[in-house]
């Protein structure tokens, strides 16, 4: 298939390019999936979803790579800049690909899958028991793959790293330890100051939520040549970044649920519209990891999409599609319910200041499990402690405790602390980006956020995977990442609504 | 990936299973790129489609095919007749796969690629001499595949039965020869008896159109847990056999046409569900060919629904779906509408009486372009001489003559006659089943298409490739096929209401 004519390096891309289509059709598949699949075409989806990872991992793992990698290494004097980062960060790819043994990537394939349709029946009959055993096998392969790998008897730092490259235990348990000390204190004085906002959504059309969305998401910029918003069970972004595809679901008496879930992934989709299409398939075309990648859909979901000026554009929009329902509905009422604050017990369900609450409780409790500090079957007891001690309530049982993520049944531990390093970087880039441009709020209540979009698309989207996670932060915002930024914004946001006397505000 | 603990024919099996689902990823992205695709993601979709095109072939002419069919071939004596069907069949797949070199493949890709786009450019400019030279390269083409396949120079043999296998020029020349002689007079009678009936369709719903055409295909038996329908610019099927898609178009003011074509797609989608589902991947889970494949659509849309037992029943759901729209028009109207006769210039705005004249007149050009009686360049000029003859009209120019369809620009000779065979095997298989159940019509005056669709699946479906076109009919029907069934069909419906004097009726 590859040229003889080709240099190493153009041999490279052309497998890099190869494997990037392999992977992109089966992200269409998983797409339809969720979007159009007829019910009874599951098992016919399921096998071709197989043949497709397989073909996928054929084609990252093909050897003419290695060979031309070496190749490359050797030549590594000549290369460009550019060509240094896609042949250093291929090779990482392509060592994760390869030097697992085929028996161990089987084995926890099997597992994952036994382990997910255990975690969705235990959930379901609050059974914690018979999914511990699960648990504890994925513990041990998440520590076996850490040693074949290479990384010794620093399994969780692999965890981590692999959702956000570069990134330490260390780092995150001083990071996470400075936000709970400022945190805490914040979330109780907003919740002990306010009831939560009266629920005043009733019976708002589907339609009519379907095209304030498309207004709203459109000129938050989001490219709909180049992707598409359908509906799914769970809101997800997928696709490649010349077709990205997003989804909501709608409810008509929650129409804040579909608009902000689409919000967020629409900054999901602004980042892949964002990466360099020339350079597709390879590192420079790249998104950096699942806490940058969150970093963006929550500055757009919160930072942006939470305010004032963004309201002030976008309230008149929203009564004209909701002219009846919103009659009664005054405008600090709207924006107390955009901003309701209340402790939960589900952590999908949380607003963005006790979302990180969930977050510290499930950092503590993987840190402690790979340290062997806490046995798996002592989970339950661990979270429930923990949840009373930093989200400030117990759960009643383990379904809407311990058992409520998906995310372990997969083997996906280190992951939950992405999205945390995802507030923090927002609140970071928000800042920056007011420092830069201070009266960049005026933009948005005249519906423009095309500013902020093309620094992100310089600064974040253009740069693809050249930097790892801490260094980007470092580059753009001129200091390590910290939670003070994060702090500063919910006190700024929240403080004012909920924790001021009303004669004050 | 094959287990070697497998038999010889279980290792086929699975060999051809991957293909099957390679194959049908490939179809989900195609109907994907015609539903779905943002306009700006066309590049990345043809990049995908290639590659799976790539692997699709490399997975079809997998070496180790031919060693099991080696082995399996030995064993003859051995195979179940079902196991002696696939192996038969996938040796005729194989060999037509693996004979043509593959710098031979790789230039037919490059020359239909080449020759859709000068098609689509010279349609648009009725500039006919600078397709020709694609059409002579094609023509070229389609007589070395021959050679190189074993058919010497009996190239449109070939290419007749790539599409219907078993059929020849010989057959289908004395099948239309007899078509042809009671078609034409047919023809004149209807069309001097009476002017077409005007046009009462305007303003019809989208959204109450698709609720009616949802409820026949559903009706007639489409099962929508394993399919969809969907809008396209063209209507087509495709997918697998437990996913089957279906699309449609609308326009407000021809609520028949996307009802007809609709009800036509479902004819196909009908058979591809009925197709074995165990089998699938396998001859036994395959169609046999288009002329089978366009029986089943055509006795769907023409035999079934454009007959007063099926109006009966549909007649009170359509006024009701449509109240104002139908308030003027009364029902005899409508069934002339519904069955309306006018020549037309354009095979595929074609009713189902003149649409046969479109297919004659391109056998008879094909004919003479294989046996070399006729030159590329001359194709003009014999267009429209036999379209004045056998349309009795003659195109303007040639974007409505010559130029209108897109198959010889993809080098798919031979594949015209199908829709023809289709429409003679429909009323054949028409006629048998009403002498097989009498009252057959009095179920659809009921709304139950049950027992039709049921003899169907018996007869047909679950027969997947063990009889060829001609092989299946004589079995289903008693009789070798015949255009005296769909002569006497076309008779029976269009001479009531056409040709006979009002008082008659």
């Amino acid at each position: 298939m590859v040229s003889p004519s080709l240099s190493p390096y153009e041999q490279l891309l052309a497998k890099l390019r190869r494997t990037y289509l392999v992977e992109t059709v089966g992200s269409v598949l998983s797409w339809d999936e969720q979007v159009n699949l007829p019910e009874d075409s599951a098992g016919l989806r399921a096998d071709q979803l197989a043949v497709m990872a397989e073909l996928s991992h054929e084609a990252s793992t093909d050897p003419e790579i290695e060979t031309l990698l070496r190749t490359l290494e050797a030549q590594a004097a000549t290369l460009s800049p550019d060509q240094a980062v896609v042949v250093r960060l291929t090779r990482r790819d392509y060592d994760r690909m390869t030097k697992l043994p085929a028996a161990f990537v089987a084995e926890k394939a099997r597992q994952s899958s036994a382990a997910y349709h255990a975690w969705a029946e235990c959930r379901k009959k609050n059974d914690f028991p018979n999914y511990a055993p699960f648990l504890e096998r994925h513990l041990a392969l998440a520590k076996e793959e850490a040693t074949l790998l290479g990384w010794g008897d620093r399994a969780y730092d692999y965890a981590i790293d692999k959702h956000d490259p570069g990134m330490t235990t260390a780092i995150v348990e001083a990071l996470f330890a400075e936000l709970k000390e400022g945190l805490l204190p914040l979330v109780r004085e907003i919740v002990t100051a306010a009831a939560p906002p009266p629920d005043v959504f009733r019976g708002y059309p589907i339609e009519s939520q379907r095209q304030f969305l498309r207004e709203v998401t459109e000129r938050l910029g989001f490219d709909y040549r180049r992707g598409r918003i359908d509906v799914s069970l769970h809101p997800f972004c997928g696709g490649a970044p010349s077709d990205v595809r997003m989804t909501t679901r709608f409810n008509e008496h929650a129409p804040l649920d579909s608009l902000f879930s689409s919000i967020h992934e629409t900054g999901h989709g602004l980042y892949e519209q964002g990466l360099s299409i020339p350079d597709l398939g390879t590192p420079l075309g790249q998104s950096v990891g699942m806490g940058v990648h969150e970093s963006q859909s929550r500055l757009w979901e919160n930072q942006v999409s939470r305010g004032r000026a963004f309201w002030s554009y976008f309230e008149p929009r929203f009564r004209s599609c909701f002219p009846e329902q919103t009659r009664t509905v005054d405008s600090e009422t709207l924006y107390r319910a955009i901003n309701a604050v209340e402790p939960t017990l589900i952590r999908v369900d949380a607003d963005e200041v006790t979302y990180n609450l969930h977050i510290l409780l499930r950092f503590e409790i993987e840190q402690r499990l790979f340290k062997g500090s806490l046995a798996v079957k002592d989970l339950p007891a661990t979270w429930n402690a923990l949840s009373s001690e930093i989200v400030g309530l117990v759960p009643p049982n383990d379904t809407l405790g311990v058992l409520q993520d998906v995310h372990w049944s997969g083997g996906a531990f280190g992951y939950f602390p992405s999205y945390c390093i995802g507030n923090m970087m927002a609140a970071q880039l928000w800042y920056t980006a007011l420092t830069q441009f201070p009266d960049l709020e005026s933009d948005f209540a005249r519906g423009d956020f095309s500013r902020l979009l093309g620094w992100l698309r310089t600064k974040i989207h253009r740069e693809g995977r050249r930097f790892d996670t801490l260094a980007l932060v470092q580059r753009v915002t001129g200091e390590p990442l910290s939670p003070r930024h994060l702090l500063r914004y919910l006190r700024e946001r929240y403080l004012p609504l909920y924790a001021t006397p009303a004669a004050q505000r």
